[in-house]
């Protein structure tokens, strides 16, 4: 399956809500190897990235965070835009390996919580700088 | 190995923090059954719940929670607390199946990820009212 993004629901109860992020008997679980949190200053970019064995499963339950998957390793590779937090998608994106990505804080920031099904090696990632592709962060239509 | 805490690193990076929370090869990694996110409001209290099967494993990005972990079930339990938050302690609380615990919201409120070796099920836990056992939330100290 392609990258994609999954709606997740969320639960009033008193006290507080319940946000669910990932089931082990979903689809999209493919092992933990680790869970971590990536705090996303207001207005920061990282980019780009590209994980050849890691398969990203990432659910941002605080603030905004838009992430930009493309579609392949040309300059001009088209992008896909996943704007997420409890305001904008609740929901989980998983990304492939093999896939080109990005992602950007909104005007408050984010969390981001990655389900990762290995332990974080630098080395199982290639990066490229924010100008080898095309893709316009400062979009017109903001985040 | 009883309830207890484990100090988590946060790796300062460009863009913003990284904040460890469980790695699949610690002693405390019981498996995944479910990820999920609750929200605490400010100076809410739930409790008491004890859990049968699942082993809890909770970290607080945002905000701060008091757990209160018991080490027994005669009303006068004592009552072990564990101030998390990325303010406080930036940790991860372990809770063995068979303890009763609650946990509260401090005044700004709180975000818990529970990274459980099970999914969720009614029938697994047990609760009883917070007057059932004796500690007193409204501690001294507040939180």
């Amino acid at each position: 399956m392609p990258s994609h993004f999954t709606e997740l629901r969320r639960i009033e109860t008193s006290g507080g809500e319940v946000m669910k992020a990932l089931h082990a008997d979903e689809a999209d679980f493919y092992g933990l190897g680790e869970a971590y949190f990536s705090r996303v200053n207001p207005g920061s970019v990282r980019g780009w990235k590209r994980h050849n064995e890691m398969t990203v499963n990432v659910v941002v339950p605080v603030g905004h965070v838009r992430f930009v998957v493309l579609d392949g390793d040309e300059p001009d590779a088209s992008a896909t835009e996943y704007d997420l937090g409890p305001d904008h998608n609740y929901g989980r994106l998983t990304i492939n390996p093999g896939t080109w990505f990005g992602f950007a804080g909104g005007e408050e920031g984010g969390l981001v919580l990655n389900l990762s099904n290995i332990v974080h090696r630098p080395d199982e990632a290639d990066g490229k700088e924010l100008e080898e592709f095309t893709y316009d962060w400062n979009t017109p239509h903001g985040i």
